[in-house]
C-alpha cells in the first residue's frame, strides 16, 4: 500500500497544489525605498502578484516600455482617451514608486473629475491647450489653462480634471509618486457603481429628486 | 544718524517681522514615524503650523481632548453633525499618526459620499444601524448595515459614505491612519466649489444637459 | 529509466514541495501606503501570511467585523479582558495601517504597564471612568481620569496602563496607527519569559534581593 | 499718537516675539528618505528644533563625532556607563536615519532591561564577552553571549539587555535605524516616574504586596 | 533704567532676532504622506527652507510651471542642456513627493554617467533617438536606444547616462519620485570636487597614473 | 484516458510547479515599520527572497551573527576587504532597517569611490587612522582622517571612499538605515560593466581621448 508520505501520494501532490495556489497573489503593499535595485514584476494573473523576475533572466527590454506612443481612442462621449503604464502594464515600475499616463483628448474632450487615491499627479500637456484643475478640502477650485511644455501639480487625493480647451486634439501625460495610484472617477463612482448606491441616498447627497437620480445612474449604467 | 545696523531701527525690525511671518505657518509635512517622544502642535492660526510646545510645559492635559463628548449638530438638510478630532483640535495628536471623528446622524441621516485623501477609516458603530459603503476603484460597491460596537473598514482615498438606517438617532465614530487626513466631499467638490466649475464641463462628466447642472450647482451655493 | 526532468520524478516534486513550504509564510513587512485599493489577507496557518484573496472572491463581509461586541472576560487577576481587532482577527485590515481593540475592565480591572512596539494608541473610553498613563522617555508620568467619550493620546512605544477608577465596569476602545501594532506586557516581558531571565540579572535590574526576583518570576509562571 | 501699526509700537514687538518663540522649538517628526543631502541640526536650546545649518557654513567637521572615545562612567549601580551619538549630540546625523551609541559595562556590569521606541538595534560587541537578550511579543527570550566582533539584533520596541557575563571590562557597541531612537529603561520607567505611579496599580499589575513595591519605588528615587 | 524684559530693550530685540534667524531655514526632511492638501514652498533664500505660503494667499499659479517651456542650452562640451523643474524652482511641488526635468541633447550630445541619491527615474522621450542605460548593482549594463514617446525606467541610486544617437536635436523628459531627487555627475563628483580628492587616491581607484589623473582634474577644474 | 483534472496528470504538476517557481523569488520591497516582532528571512537561492522562518523554529542563533570577526582578504589591487552583514549574510535582519559591514585596509588601502542606493552610511574606524570622505551634490568634498572610536556620517546615495593613511592595517565599521543597501563602485559601475558603456560616451563624459578610456575599460575587466 501507498504510504501517505510519498511525494507521489495525491495527499502530497494537493497539498503542494494548494499552498502554491494560495500564494499566488502575493502582493507588496507599500511604495517606498526598495530593498533591490530592481524587482521586475512577475504576475500570472490579477493585478495584486509582485513577485520578481529572475536577476539572471532580466534583460533591458524589462526596464523600456512603449505603451504610451500610440493615440488613446477618443471616440466615447468623454472625448477621452486613457493609457496606462503602472505596474501593471510596465512590470519594470515594481518597487520604484512612479507611473504615468498618457491622456488624448478629442477637441472639447474631457477627462472627467476623478481622484487618485495613492498619489499626486504631475500634468505636462505635450499638445494643445488643456484646462487643467483641482478642488482643494476648502473647496476652492485652482485651474489653468496648461499649453505644450507647461506643467500643473495636483495634490494627492484630490478632485481634479483636464479639459482640451483648444481648437485640435490634445495630449496630456501625467505622472504619479506611486506605482499603482489607482483612480476613482466620480461620477462612475457616484452613478456607476455594481450595484448602484441606494438611489434614495443619492438624492439626499445632491439635494436632487429622484428622478434626476434616476436619469444619472441611468447615464452610468445603472 | 541712527546705524542700520540698531536694532531698533525700523529696518531690522521689519526683517524680523517678516521671518517670523513668512515662518509662521511652519508645516511639517509627513506622517511616519515621529522623531521624539511627542510634539504638542503650537499654532497660533491656520492648519499648517507644526512647532512643538516646550517639554517642559507640557502637561497631562495635552494629551486628553473631551470635544467628541458632545452630541453634534444634525439640524442640516443632511440630518448629520460631523465634530473632528484631528491634530487642529487636539494638538497632542501631532506625529503620532491617528486622527478621530464623531459623527452624529438624526434618523434617515447621511453622511454624504466623500474621500479621505491621505487616510484609510475604520469605522465603528456606537449607536443605531448605520449603512456603510464604499466604492472600489473598480466601481464596485461594497456595503453593510454596522450595529452597535461592530466594525466596517474603508481603504484609503476610495469614495464613501454613513447612512442611518435605524429607528432612532445614530452615533458613529471613525478613525484614520493619520493625524490629518483631509475631507473631499464629493457634492461640494463638485457642485460646491469657489469658484464654481465650469457648468458645461459638469454636464459633459455627468452626462447630464445645463439645467440640471445648474441645478445642482445651486443646491450647493452657486 | 525515468528521466530526472520528468515531472512525475520524484526530485521535480520534492523541489516543487519545499518551494511551496518554504514560501508559506510570505509576510509582507511595512506599514506605509498601499499598492492597490485593498488585500484582504490569507493565512492558511500562523500570523505572517500575507497574501491576498483574489479580488473576484471579495465580499463586503471583509471588511466587516463583530469580534469587539462581545465583552471581554475579566475573570483574571487583573480584572482585565483583551479583544483585539488586527490583521489576524480582521484580515480586510491588511495594508490599511490600522487596528482596533476594546479592553474590558472589571471594577479595579487593571490593563496593566505595557509598551507596542509599532504603534501610538488613541484611547476612547466608551463607559466608566478610566485612569490611562504613560511615561515619556524622561520618565515623567502623563496621567488623567478618562471618562465615556473622552480620549488620550498615548506616544508610540511608551509604556502606558489603564486602570479602571469608577465604581462599575469600564470598556475602552484603542486604536493604533498599526495594522499590527504588537503589545509588550512590562510584567510578563520582565518576569514571564520562556526560559526565564536570569534571576541576578533582574535582581541587579532592579535593585532587589533575590527573594524578591524569585517571587516575580513565580508570580508570572518561571 | 503712536500708530498700532508703527513697526516700533509695543504691539508689533510682541506679535514679532510670540511669533518667534512659538517657532522656537521646529521639529520635524519623521524619519524617511532625506529631501536634502543633509541637514545639520542647529537647535538652540532644548532636543525638538530642527532647522539646518546653513549650507555655506557647513564644514567636514559636521560629520564628524569623537564621542563615543571615551570610556563611560560606570561607577553606578548598574555598573554600566551609556555614550550616546544621537541628532543630539551629533548633528550631522540629522535626516539620515542613524545613531549609535557606546555602552561600557564593568565585570557583572548591566544595561537594564529597556526598549527603544523608534527603532531597531544592532549591537556588536568590541571587547569582552556580553550576554545579550531581548524578549519578544509572545514573551519567547531569545539570548546569546556575544563576543568581540560579533552581532545580535534587537527588533523594533522589544525589551532587551546587556550584562556583561567576562571576566574583564566589556565594551558594546548599538547602532539604530533612527537618528534619535528613544530610550524606555523598564525600572525607570515602571518605578521611577515622576510622579510615582500609583503604588496599588503598580502591586496590582506585578502581584506583590505594598510592601515590595514601596521598596521598588524607593529604589529608583521614589 | 530701563527693565530687561521690556519689549523695547536691546536684549529683547536681539533675541527676538536670533530666533527669527535661527529658524530661517527650517527644512522638512521627508517625502512620504503629506500632512496637507498643500504646502506652497516659501524660502526667501538657499535649498533648505520649507515654510508654507499662507492658504489665503494661494492661488492657481502657485501649481503651475513653465520653466521647461524653454530649449536648454546645449552649447557645452556635452551638448547638454538641463532644466529642472524640483521644489527649488517650483514650489508647489513641496510635499508631493514628484519633480521634473527636461535634458535638451544637441546631435551626439550626452548627459553624462551620474546618479540621483533620493529618486527613481522615469524616462520619456520626447524628440528623437537617445541611447538611456543604467549600471546595477551587480555592474549590469541595460541600454536601449528610446524614441519619441517611449520610456525607460532607472532605478534609486543607480549609475545612468542619456545619449543623443540620432540625427537631430534629442528633447528628453525624466521624473522623479521625489521632489528633489539631488544629482551626483560621475565626472564632477570624482575629478571635479571642491577641493579635489586626492590624486594618489583618485589614482588607485581607476588604477592609472597620476599623470591620466592630472589630466582628468584638469579637465574638470581642478 | 486520464483526466487533467487528476492530480498526477502532468499538465497539473507542471502547473504547480510553475507556480512555485514563479514565486520563488518572493520579494518585499520597502524598508520602514515592520508588521511583525521579527521574519527570519529564509531564501532558498538569489538575493530576493523574503519569506519568514516559521516562528516556532526561530532560535536565539537567527539573532547571532559572528561573520564579521574575520579579516577581509586585502590582497588585491585596493589592499582593501569587504565583509558584509547584511540581510543576505545576516538573515535575522530582515524587516529591521539595519545592516552593516566590515572594511579591511591594508596600509594605503583603498575602499574607492562608490555610492549605496538605498542607505545612509555611518563609519566608525575600530583601528588605524583612516581618510574618509565624501562629495554632497554641490560637488563638495567633505573629508577627515577618522581614528578608532570616532565617526564620520556619509549622507544617503553621495559619492565616498575610506583611505587607510595610517602606517598599520586599518579596520572600519559601517552601518546603514537599510537592510540592503546596495552598492555602486565608482570605477566598477563606469568601466568594469558588462557589457561595457559606450567608449566614445565614456571619453565624451570625462572628456579624455580615446586611448585613455581604453585603458580604463582594460583596468576593469573590459
Amino acid at each position: 500500500m501507498e504510504s501517505p508520505l510519498n511525494v507521489l501520494s495525491p495527499f502530497f501532490l494537493y497539498l503542494c497544489l494548494l499552498l502554491a495556489l494560495f500564494q499566488a497573489p502575493t502582493p507588496c503593499i507599500s511604495d517606498p525605498n526598495p530593498l533591490q535595485d530592481f524587482c521586475i514584476r512577475t504576475s500570472p494573473a490579477g493585478q495584486s502578484a509582485a513577485t520578481c523576475k529572475a536577476a539572471s533572466a532580466v534583460v533591458s527590454d524589462d526596464f523600456f516600455f512603449d505603451g504610451l506612443t500610440k493615440e488613446g481612442n477618443t471616440s466615447n462621449s468623454f472625448g477621452a482617451g486613457l493609457t496606462q503604464a503602472t505596474h501593471v502594464q510596465f512590470p519594470g515600475l515594481n518597487t520604484l514608486g512612479i507611473a504615468m499616463a498618457r491622456i488624448d483628448l478629442a477637441p472639447g474632450g474631457l477627462n472627467p473629475p476623478h481622484t487618485h487615491p495613492r498619489g499626486s499627479e504631475l500634468v505636462m500637456v505635450l499638445k494643445g491647450a488643456v484646462l487643467v484643475g483641482f478642488v482643494s478640502g476648502d473647496n476652492v477650485l485652482y485651474q489653468k489653462v496648461v499649453r505644450r511644455g507647461e506643467l500643473f501639480i495636483v495634490p494627492k487625493g484630490l478632485v481634479h480634471f483636464q479639459k482640451n480647451t483648444g481648437k485640435g486634439k490634445a495630449i496630456v501625460i501625467v505622472v504619479f509618486d506611486s506605482q499603482f495610484p489607482g483612480i476613482v472617477p466620480a461620477p462612475f463612482a457616484l452613478f456607476g457603481t455594481k450595484p448602484a448606491i441606494d438611489s434614495q441616498l443619492l438624492a439626499k447627497a445632491f439635494k436632487v429628486d429622484g428622478e434626476v437620480v434616476t436619469s444619472l445612474l441611468s447615464n452610468f449604467g445603472n
